[in-house]
């Protein structure tokens, strides 16, 4: 009789080719794979909320797997993480109804974007954030993140070459602060997100910011739906996947494509 | 005609087996010196404020040099930025008069110490803050501190073997502050610090904070001097040379020793 669990993991994206089993490059699914195999006896296949990208850093990543084993979550949690490379964590596990996936159950998804922006690099957090020397003009910005929120086909910040059957998505929340004058962070609230739409979006929100793109333009990129028409995008190493959203009372289908 | 320069360095300590240049293994010295000799076309010599060990941090570290150059200061910043590993980051660069000396003209620094208190460790964290899973006390780690400052003989946390003339600190500021539930800063600031002072230092509040000493005991083992009475070292990755701190009207020669 299989049972179901559900980990949240922590994991620095520095060291691996992203989330997803990739053949002959070491990425975050396989080494998790091989833990859990070791300790269940058996091969083990876990599903991820999305995949992230190489060198997207995860604070809660959300996986779910069957195993047919006496095992209890408390387990998982201890033996894992002492099998398992210190720049991968298990900060959560728990067991839960068969209907449960991580994927297909999740309702929303929270990203984080950090940048560092000053005129000089930083070394402590050269793999952390991105490194934008100009100066940021914050109200800019704010007006188009306003501009974001809501209802929008999204197509104008997807990767080239994605194919999804509905490129539009609903941005819940799309924020941005300043823990201290040298860092910028953004957080987006989605029920889904396009192959690359955060970093897409960072890309051009930094255009925006440095006065090469109007709130009137961020928006005419929005609404052309053009991905030619948006900014650069935005370095891997300044995302994090924070959490993963899920609806107990009633799982719904999650969009799909999602893949930072 | 040799003129005389300060740089203001960040650094990540992971890579280096600390400040100071050593036969066979890579240090910050080591690296520094290599990319300034070629910017300047001789040899060139730094002196830090005081030397780093292995696995520590720099957000300010201060050097000083003496290089008969017609580079000017932005020179400097722009150009070692541009040769150093990304893990070395000059932060200011400015000339100074003659008789400034990255260490003897050095009033007093301000070291942070890291900790992730939680039961699971971080990924993200993992070489820059020490994970102390247990819950700590604050309040007792608070009176700790309250006892720790002023002028004591803190010969009780200094690294076994060392020598120097005195074993006598001003204690300016030991404080600590929790950014959020799971994190813990001590900062600590004096005239100058013995070898592995902040680093005994926390390994012993950290005991009190656990509940294995009260402040009592934490007060009998500083006023008792003797090494083995106080707690473990903490791990050299938690620990941060934040500040140098120099007096411009009078410069003070700074007391010696100072390897943390």
């Amino acid at each position: 009789m299989k049972r179901n669990f559900k980990l949240v993991l922590e994991y620095d994206g520095a060291g691996y080719h992203g989330w997803q089993r990739q053949h002959g490059v070491l990425t975050v699914q396989e080494v998790l794979e091989s833990r859990l195999s070791v300790m269940v006896g058996q091969p083990v296949t876990v599903r991820a909320s999305g995949r992230t990208d190489a060198g997207v850093h995860a604070l809660g990543q959300v996986v779910s797997f069957n195993a047919a084993t006496r095992l209890q979550p408390e387990d998982f949690l201890r033996g894992l993480n002492a099998l398992l490379p210190p720049d991968i964590v298990v900060l959560q596990a728990e067991e839960m109804p068969h209907a449960f996936h991580a994927r297909y159950s999740a309702t929303g998804k929270l990203y984080e974007y950090h940048i560092l922006n000053r005129p000089v690099p930083s070394a402590l957090e050269r793999r952390r954030s991105w490194h934008v020397k100009e100066p940021l003009n914050d109200e800019v910005i704010e007006a188009c993140l306003k501009i974001a929120c809501g209802v929008h086909d999204f197509a104008a910040f997807m990767a080239a070459g994605s194919t999804v059957k509905s490129t539009v998505r609903e941005l819940k929340g799309a924020r941005h602060r300043r823990p201290d004058h040298d860092h910028l962070v953004f957080s987006f609230e989605a029920d889904g997100f396009l192959r690359h739409m955060v970093r897409n979006l960072v890309g051009t929100l930094v255009e925006a910011g440095k006065g090469k793109r109007t709130a009137e333009e961020f928006k005419a990129v929005l609404d052309g739906r053009d991905r030619r028409k948006a900014g650069v995008t935005a370095p891997a190493h300044g995302l994090y996947l924070v959490r993963v959203f899920y609806d107990d009372r009633q799982p719904r289908k999650m969009h799909g494509g999602d893949n930072q």
